[in-house]
This record gives C-alpha cells, structure tokens and sequence, in this order.
C-alpha cells in the first residue's frame, strides 16, 4: 500500500559498484510506498543516453530524479542540463578498499562537482554518501500533492523524535560509563 | 499572469545583509510568475521562531522553502527539521568587505553545515551564493504540479540555448583575439 | 568527594552513537568529582526540545553545557541560541567503520559549524573528538568558583608534568632505538 | 555602572596589529560593564612572559583570559599550559593588504593550532575574527556569578531578537527588489 | 607561416566568460602557427551539441581539444566521453569581480571536475587558468608529427632560457636591493 | 598484433614502489598493442638522469611520457622542462600502510605539484592513482597517428557503453534490493 | 667512529607516542656517526622547561635542534623562540588507532602551526612524519663544519643513486607486468 | 662590518617576479653583516643549470641556500637534490593581480611540493612568503660557527622583546579604544 499509483521517483547512478549506497534511497522510498524505477546511466560511458533518460523521465511523468555518483561525479548535472525535473545529487565516496585505498578527496571533489552547477541548470545536493536523505527529500517534493504521505511523514518524524527521548532517557539514568569499553 | 496563484515557495535568511545574494532567487521567480514571500529568520536570534515558520509554512501549503544563510548556516536545517516542505539551501559567502576581508572559508563552512544533515532531516544545497539556482530549483519542483510552468522552464532553456549558439558563431567569426585587451 | 554538590554541568549530544567519544568529557568530570547530567539532545530529531533544555538548564543553575556533535552539528550553536550559560562544542568525527569508511570532512565542517557562529551567540570549540578537554575546560570554568577545584586542576597538571620528566629522563638513558620494531 | 568591580577578564593579543579585530572584544565587555586589562603577550617575541602573565592572572583573579593570534597562533595554547584560568581562542585572519595579499591560509591555521591542544591543556576557540563573540562568551562565564550580568545578557538577546523581527517585517511588505542595484 | 596546414586544434569554453582566459591558448598556438578554430559549447546550456561537436571533432581531424570551463567544468569530461580526441583541460577560476567577489573554491573544483574521471574516459588537465600552457602542450602534441613544430618549441625554449640567464645576472650584479619601494 | 611497431611511449615512475599502481597504464598500452619502456627515474635520488632521460626520449622518437610520482611529485615537471615530448602525469597516493597510515595529502599535493607548473612546460594530469587513464589518453594521442588505433579506442568504448546497459537492464530489473547485505 | 665528537643535535618530541616515528631521525644520525641527545620536552605539559632546555642546548653547544609534534604541535617554535640554534620541525601525524581513527587533518594543522611562524622566530618545517628529512637536514648542517660528513653524505646520495639505477634496470628488462598480483 | 668574510649564503629564485619577497631575506642578511649572493635559477627554464648551480655553491662554499619559488615550485627541491648545502624553502604566493586575481591555492600547492620531499634530499620550508624569516634561519646556521653572530641574533631578539613590552604598556594604559576608526 503506497502513496503513489505510478513511478515517480527515478533513481540512477553512474556504475553498479554505487548501489551499495544508492540502496538505501531506495529502502527509504520502499518505506513510503513511493514507486521508483532504477537504473544505470553512465555520463562517460553512455553520454548520449543522457539524452534519451531525460527525455524518458518527463514522459513517464517522474517528479524527482535522484542521481548518485562518485568522482568527477558529471552525472546528476548532465541529466538537469536536459530536463526540468527537479535532480537530488548523491555525492558517493568509494568504500574502503583494500587494493586502492581510500578515495583520495573524501567526496569533496563529487559533492562541488554537482552543487557549483551553473546558473539555469541546478542540482541540489544531499551530503556525501547520504542517499538516505535524498530518498527522503524524494519524499517531501511528493508529499506538495500527496497529503498522505506528508502524514506520514510526519509520523517517521515523529518516530525518532520518541526513539531520541527514549535514549536519552536511559542515559540520563545510567550515566554514560556503560559506554566504557 | 503567473503560474501559481497562491504563495507556494517561502524566501528566508538568516539576515538582511544576505539579501543582495537571495534577491536573485526571488528575480527568477518574478520571472516565472511564481508567487512567494520573503522573510528573515535567524536561528541564533530567533530560534524559537524556527518552529513558528515551520507551521507557518505547512499551514499557507508551501510547496518549497528557500533558506539562504552564511558561516555556521543553521538555519535551512533546522526548519528542514520542523517541517517535511522541501528546504533548498544556499550556503552565502560574504561580500568583500573593506574592513573584515573575505569570508574565511570560501562558503565551504555553509555548504557542509547544510549538506551534512543527519539522516531524516536532509536539506539540498546549490552552489555557494547560487540563489538563482535555487529560484529555477522550486520552479521544478512545482512544474510537476503545472504545466504550463514546465513549458516556461523549458522555454527559458532554450533561450539560453540559442543565446549560447549566437555567441558561439561570433566567437568562431571574429577568433579569441578580440578579448584580448 | 567533589568540589560541586549540586550538578553544574550539562553533557548532551546529539545520538547516542556520539556517547563513546563524550564518555571521556564524564570521566574528566567524575575524577574532579564535578557533578553532571548526561542527556540526548539532537537539533534535528527533536528540535523543539533545545528551548525546554535550554530553560531547563537555567533552572538547575547549569554553569557550562558541554555538547557534542558529529556532521552538520547543529547542536552546540542551537542551545547557545537558546540560553547564556557557555556552550563548549566538542566536534565529533565518526569512528572508522567497515560498511561506511571513515568522517568524508574529518571534522571540520562540524568544527566551523560551531566555531563559525554569528555575532551574539558564541560556542568555543575545543578539538576534533576532544571531549576530554572539554571536560578539563568546564572545571577550569567551574574553578573560579571553587578555590579547591583550582587547586585540584593544578595539582593534576603537576601529576603530567613529572610523568613527562620521568618519561624524558627514561628516553634520555635508553635513546629511542628502544622504540624500533 | 557595572556588573564586576574588580578587573576579571584579561584580553591579550600576540601583536599591536591584532588590536583592530580585538578591539571588538573589548567593546563587547565595555557594553556590559566588565572590566578588564588589555595587554600585548608576544608567545615568540617574549616567550618568558608567558609564565608571568600567567601567574598575574591567577594572583589578580582574572575568570576568563581571551587570546587572540594569527599565524601560527601558539598564544592562546601557552597561555592555557600555564594556568588554570579558561582561555578563549580569537584565530586571527590578516585583514586585506595592497603588499602582502590576503592571508594565506584564511584563519584555518590559527584556528587549529588553537582547537587541537592536546589533552590536559584545552583553548576553546570561536570562529575567525570573531573577537566580539569572544567578548559575550567571557561574559556568560562570568554571568554564573553575577545574575545582573545573565540579565543583562539576555536582555541584549532580546533587543537582537526584536531587530530581527523588524528587518524581517520590513522585507515581507516591501519584497527583495529594493536590495537590486 | 605555420606548421599545420589544417585546423588540427579546438579551442572550446563553456561560456564567453571564459575567453579573457582561454584567449593565452589561441595566442600561443598563433604564435606557433598551429591552426585552431575557437568555439563555445556549453555542457549545461547546450548539452546535445556536445556529441554534435565530438563528431565533427573526428571529421575534421582534430588532434587535441583544449576545453576551458569552470565552477562545475563537465565540458572537457562530457566532450571526452563522447569522442578518443585527447582532450586537455583548463580549470577557470573567475576574474576578481566587485559585486560577486572571488571564486568560492579557487579553481580546485574545477581541477577535480576534469582530472578525476573514471576509467576510459581520461581529461588531462593543467593548472588553474593556465590557458596559455594548454596551448603549449596542443603543440607538444603535435609536434610528433611536425618535426620543424618541435624545433620551434626547442626554440622557444632556448628564449626563455636565455631570458632568464639575463634575468639572473642583471640580479646577481645590481642584487635584491633594487626590487624595494 | 599491435598498432605500433616502435616504442613510442614511455612510463616512468620515482620508485619502484610506484609500480603497484603505473602497472595499469602499462595493461592498457599492452592492450591496445601499444609498444612502451617502462623505466624508474627518480628526479631526486637520479636527478643528472632527467636530462639523459629527455634526450633519450627525443632520441628513440617516443610520442608521449606517462610520469608517475608520489609526495613532493617533481618527476613529471622536471621531465617536462627538459623535453617537447608531452607527458602525462599521474599523481600517486601511498597505499594504506600498517606502519605508516595513509597519504597525508590524499594525493593533492602531488596532483599540484604536477598541474601548477609555469608557463612554458607544462604537464598535464590525470586523477590520483589514475594510471589506466594515462594509458588510454597515450593511446589516444598516438591515435591521431594511427587511425587503427582510433578504431580500437572506440570499439573499447562501445564494449564499456554495452556493458552498462546490460549491467542497468539486470539493475532495472532486479532493482536495488539485491545489494543489500 | 662518528664525524662529531659531541653531542651537537637534539632530538626533542612533545610525547612518547612520538617516538615510533622521530626513531627515524636517531637512525639517520647514528648511521651518521652525529652524537644526538633523544628527550622529551611537552610544551604544554612542561612548559616552564621550554626555557631551560633551550639554555642548556645553548650550553651544551647544539648545533641543531630536531623537535617533533603532533595536534596544535607549539613544540617547534616554543623552542625556537627561545633559542637562536636551528630549529627543524617535524609535523607528526598518529598512527591509525583502531579506537580513535586516524588523525582528523592528516598532520596539515601541525605542519602549518610550524611553518606559519612569525617574523624573527623562524621554524624550517620537513613533511608529515618526515623524521628521517629533519636527520639527514640536521646532518647537513653539520656538514658545513665537518668535510668528512659532507663527503659521507655524498656517498650516501651514490648508493641511493645507484639503487635507483639497479631498479631501473631490472624494470626494464621485466616489465611492470611481475608487480600484478 | 660583517660577521662572514665570504658568501655563505645562496638567494636563488625561480623568476624575477619573486624579488619582491625575496628582498625580504636579503635585507635580513644585510643587516646580520652577512654576505649573500642573489641569482635567478629556474627549475623549469634552465633545468640543466641546477646541477651547475650545486656544484657552484659547493666550490665557493655556500653554507646555506634560501631558494623561493611560487606555483609546482620545484626549485627548492631539486637543488636539494644536487648538493648536501642545507636549503631552505620558500614557499611563494603570488601578489594580488588584478588581471589574474589572487593565488588559487594560497601557496599551500608550494608550500608541500617543498616540505614533502621524499627521504634523503630534504628541503625545510619556512611559511608562505616568509622569506624574512629564511634569513633569520640562515644566519641561526651560520651563526654555530660565528659565535659573534649568535650574539647579534640575541640582540636583535631583545630589541624584539623590549618593542613587545612597549607597545604592551601603551595598550595597557590607553585601552583598546584607540584602535577604533
């Protein structure tokens, strides 16, 4: 039982080695019961289907289009630079790996490569590697025509707000030794 | 003629010494003949008004909240944090100022205060000092609801297209070596 | 036996995943024998309990709040929004993390977004994860109050200080080829 | 008329050319009516003054000292090995100048030198420049003792709030457009 | 007299903003008598030209593109993706500019836009506005093929040796002291 | 079966403990049947060798220069003062190490190092520890030679376009649930 | 059989953690034959024996003074600010902890906090975790004095050279395919 | 009226557009009575001369080299490279330009491609365009050979010291106020 009765969430990502990430804008949208549909559109490796997913995207109707990449992260920009659809940047900094190490710029270089886009063609970013947040903000664009799901919205809010003062309720009964290794 | 006609998108800052910069947010929505107010709500000076606009703005049915602020910029978090309307922050970098120089971190600070929200509070950032990018950004996000205002956007865009081609062909004419000095 | 005999400090932070870096600010204060209460505060799960904190903490006579935060770290600077007993920040960096690599920013966008408040609503920062300094810094606060807390505060100093001689004196003998592998 | 009569915050600088930027702190103090000394402690130039101020500080009474450098900034840090008393960092940023450019580092080396004060020794910073914010902070240390001084303090919140309310009344009747050039 | 006789080189911008700095590239490659022909393509503004410009990149035989852009900068990586004509790329950081003030990030995000692409689709990138050295290493490029192009560079070369044996002597002779007010 | 019949490129690196990451440049050149010398030149522990190197460059009439280095990262600058042959630089960042943590710089210094050069030699980067990248951007230049070569480039890129098809179809498919753990 | 007959270098460190990395520099020196005195000298935790110590490396008749420090690292110019020997810092940045990740600004706070010394008080800085740099500098300095060191030192650079040159070869003849895995 | 009868001394620099800084090391020098020479060695434009420029400074006996350079800034390093003369480093940010704007990296790009240098050929970095205090440091190495030197360092110390205590009594007496506009 969802908000939604068709997709109106696209998630993409520039390489399936993003989906590790990527999965939780997906579960947060599952949650709701917004429909999305997801796929991979690679700026560098598949450039002129950047075209075609924009203009895929406008006549499935899609209100939102949540775009995770890593690196020179050209992906959430391209896609707003052919369509009107509102684009949530990811900026994804790899996993640790044992081969190659950490990413060298922490996700510095995705996160300016998709917030400092030129004036007419914006991406709005979420914080690096948070897809959970922009599964959420997916949400709130939807929730302006959904009423339902600004509820519940409102209600997942409410949830951890409770969760919070139950936590901190614990604590201020047992002090914060029994966090002591 | 506009394409909304009730307020759906909400201007504020942190300060009025912010205003030369979100006054271009609130150009390109003139422009586009979407309504809007625009407010000052400090965080620090004002906390407790943070909740206050929040119900303000779920009660007047905002679609989207604008929140421009500079240095520490709490303010597009915390009313991403009272409310479930889509915040749009812009991370203001100071002006040049004869007297205290230029801002210490570039906008950096701003934009991290914003983008690294907590996980159920996001907030979506635009570039430092982009408030037109934010203006164009709740114009998408409103095209889902009309049409016509998608139209208008794509429109926009092919102005700017064209304007592009023109200056492109004079510049293949007329060679580099007219800008020189 | 303390120097305080009713609480003066207030320890919050923003998730309880912050209590194993804070830990270190409440044993400072317990071997000072400072009273202190230990709460979950977050800005952005419960934003409208930072006013019925702050109240709170003017109420019991709280003479320094230490508050930590990771991220977006909004805390610290909401509650000094709020109250004028003294805000010590204490910017946390996430722990390493297999599923998640480590901070993308290593904490310094919490660190600006404490140290970079605007004019009227101050936090001081101590140090990335540094919460045992911020649990030194409240006695310090707290001493000049209580001439025996000074005194205590002088005396562990001097306990540092012959360590460092004994150390010093055991290397000057030993040189540092001890230390190869 | 004053909230202290005996002089209980002590301003120091590392050079005569900080004395623009913390000027702002004394200003703050005088507005509250808390005395204090202004005096030049050079961490490089009069290394063995350290340990005297230090010592003065303690032997006068001084509740909170407020430091401020530049550069390498080792100030505040030194001073705060030697007493007891708490410090408040002032990370100083060059103000712009025809010869010499703009700071290199904008404040961010001063900022860490203080922040990052190993165990034992903490300086609790505020942001770049901000020797005003320095000013309050000193005075809601102060302001456990003196209850006037907590008035007062939250009397000057208040007038800020108010300001706020009147910009921000300003700018919902009169819109943005009278900020545009 | 030149040492190509076709248009072996592009010279592509993202705006015409740019040209007061991609202007050093036409002038060195002028200068040389490399034929180039100077276009402006924009990632964001005119996204399907980009495969437009990549075929007729092919068509024509360029042998190097020098492409100029910018805050976000995706051109040098989107025209890379799209066609195996090496492409250099030039990082811009706005001119100082009275209303807007400097580039928020200096340059570095476009730096990282262009040399951080994925595997397969590589940007080689020089410095920061370093416009007239990407027109060095278009002639480097070509003067595999041209051996009197890389005579003309080892002349060039000699010059500036030369010039600065000149330099090193008029200063070992008259000394520093003449460079003072 | 390769597309050259002469060396025309050469790798070189600082130490052999670049050769870990300069190895993929060198699969790539094999790939594409691209012959190449694979060399350590250490601008430091060698330096008279750069010349020697440059000269034997001209010499043996090689193409392009794949210059890998690591820390101050002077190898491929230096390289770059003595010859007109293009290089390609790759800046390299230690390998997490037990002993000795991670790259302080994450590689920035040595991207700097290489992309800040002086007017007049310039060098042209790619990525940190992008050595794949710099082998296919050789190719790419050799290809302006080799219109077989150009062929291959392609047809690699078309392998790389249909592979993310595919890997999006299973994605669309299956969605992103399969990543989770 | 050493080239000095007194002990004319001090290696000094603000901690004992600091000495798995300032080993590095004993090494060097020993294999010099230089005679070093090894202590530890905390700025913060013994700040007092600042002056002492930098009386006694006078007295002693140092020639140079090798100090190391982590965090806000005030070791190096503390000492060089009483003292008019040489001062050579080393930025130290932790080791990786399993409990405290590693350090938050990858040893750029200390390195600055050394280098950003002001006019008359110079520290000359080597890199992060550069002990070995600050031996063989120290050494070099020496070497001014001693014509027997400076030829070790040259002998020393040979067999670094010719390594260099054996590696080389055997590259060469190998490939970079037997470092694959 | 010296302290050195023959240049001890190097000044080099990798361009006359360094001179405006460098002159600072020169005044220094000439006020300590010590004898310089000034050239212009460019890594870049005369790479060959680097080696010839050791091998001379070994010859005349050069106790010391102060090498200044902006940008990659390898001149320091790589004479380092060449010669067991102690060097130290410059790091150079360019003036302000109204034509090119300030420095897009502050000098930090030079300042690590200096202090990161790997083992065996250190350079010592002062700070960006500290050039004063390279010559306060090369006559801190002269002067464990010139006894009379390191009293004219102590002198110069003291007038340092007494200037401090100056200015320090003025502020004391007539308050911050002053510095007011």
């Amino acid at each position: 039982m969802g908000y939604t009765d068709t997709v109106e969430v696209g998630i993409i990502m520039g390489s399936s080695s993003d989906a590790r990430i990527m999965l939780e804008a997906a579960r947060v949208l599952d949650g709701f019961g917004v429909l999305h549909e997801d796929l991979i559109v690679s700026a560098h490796r598949t450039p002129e289907r950047l075209g075609d997913y924009a203009r895929h995207a406008e006549e499935i109707g899609l209100r939102v289009i949540i775009a995770g990449a890593g690196g020179a992260a050209h992906l959430p920009g391209m896609i707003a630079s052919y369509t009107v659809v509102p684009v949530v940047g990811v900026p994804i900094m790899a996993y640790n790996d044992k081969e190659k190490g950490t990413s060298a710029f922490g996700g510095l270089d995705s996160l300016l490569s998709m917030s400092e886009m030129p004036a007419g063609s914006p991406v709005a970013c979420v914080g690096v590697n948070k897809a959970a947040n922009a599964g959420i903000y997916a949400a709130m664009v939807l929730a302006g025509s959904y009423p339902d799901l600004a509820d519940a919205l409102h209600e997942y809010r409410h949830k951890k707000h409770d969760a919070v003062l139950e936590e901190s309720e614990e604590l201020r009964k047992g002090g914060l030794a029994k966090f002591g290794a």
